[in-house]
C-alpha cells in the first residue's frame, strides 16, 4: 500500500493492490522484480505500436503491418497490458487481447511476455488477470488456439484441450 | 435471372445470382428446392430472434438467453442467414457468425442449417459465402471450434485440424 500512495498519492481511494494513474487509469500490482521494479496491469488501449512491436520482436514474432495491429487492438473486446515500472519510467513487458461477441464467447490472442519476465509467473498472474475481466463480463465460454509448446502452460491454468471432442480449425487463403 | 427480376423486379440492375430486395437488402442466390422453393443468402443482422431460436430448436441446441442472443448478433463482426423463399414468404432455414478483430482473426460460431437442408450441399455452400465475405475484409485467419461429428464436413471445406500442433482449448467456469 505504501508503494501505490507514494507513487499515485492517491492511498485514500485505492484498494489493496490498485492504484489510479495521474491520467486516471486504473492499475492493479502484478508483483515485484528483485532489481526493486514494480510489475502492474492496465486495460487501457493507450499502447504505443513501437513500443508492443518491440516486445513482440524481443520473443521473436514476424513483424506484422503496424496499422493492422492497430486495428485489431481497437476492435479487441479486451486488450490486457503488464507494465514495468522503475521510478518514473514505465516499459511495457506484456500483452494478450481477446475478441467477444460481448455475450457467449471470447478467444485470447497475441499472448507475449517479455523474455526477462518469462517463468517467472508473470504470464501466468497475466492471464488470471485476462480471465478475470472476462468473467466479470459475463463471458462463460474462453477459448484460445495454443502453439504446441505453451498447451502446457494454458493447461495449468485451466484450459482443457478438445474438451468432449471439439477441435480447433484454421483456414487460410490458397 | 427471370426469377430474380420476378421476385424483386430490379432486373436493370441485378447481376447473375444477386438481388436487392424491396428493402434494400442485398440476396445472393444459393439454390433451388425440389418443390421450387429457393433459397437465398444475406448478411442482415435483422434476424426475429423467436425465428433463429426455432430454428436451433430444429437442430436440438439447448436454449440460450434470448437477451444474449441478440447482443452476440449486435457483436458479432459477420453475421449470415440463409432463407427459403416460396412466394412472398421466407423462412430462416441456416445461421453463422463470426467474431473478429476486423484485422487478422475471425471465428465463427454458431452454424446452423435446417435438418430438411442438410446434406444437399447448403450448409457447405453457407460457409463458403461466410469465407468469401471475411475474405473481401482482408481476414487471413478464419477459424473455428467444430464438435466431432462435423470436424470431416470442416476438412473438406479446407479447414485444417491442429496445424502445426496448434490446439483449441477452452476456459470454463468452475
Amino acid at each position: 500500500m505504501t508503494f501505490w500512495k507514494n507513487l499515485f498519492g492517491n492511498g485514500d481511494t485505492a484498494t489493496a493492490g490498485q492504484a489510479t494513474s495521474p491520467q486516471g487509469e486504473m492499475l492493479e500490482a502484478a508483483g515485484e522484480l528483485p532489481d526493486g521494479g514494480r510489475i502492474v496491469f492496465s486495460t487501457t488501449r493507450d499502447i504505443d505500436l513501437y513500443e508492443l512491436e518491440e516486445l513482440c520482436d524481443a520473443v521473436g514474432w514476424a513483424r506484422r503491418p503496424m496499422r493492422k495491429v492497430g486495428k485489431a487492438i481497437q476492435y479487441s473486446f479486451l486488450v490486457v497490458s503488464m507494465w514495468e515500472l522503475q521510478g518514473s519510467r514505465r516499459r511495457l513487458v506484456g500483452f494478450a487481447r481477446a475478441t467477444s461477441d460481448h455475450a457467449f464467447n471470447a478467444t485470447i490472442w497475441d499472448v507475449v511476455v517479455h523474455p526477462k519476465l518469462q517463468s517467472k509467473g508473470f504470464g501466468k498472474a497475466l492471464m488470471r488477470y485476462a480471465i478475470a475481466k472476462l468473467r466479470r463480463e459475463d463471458i462463460s465460454n474462453i477459448t484460445l488456439f495454443a502453439d504446441a509448446q505453451v498447451v502446457d502452460f494454458y493447461r495449468r491454468l485451466g484450459f482443457v484441450l478438445d474438451p468432449e471432442g471439439i477441435k480447433g480449425m484454421f483456414w487460410y487463403p490458397d
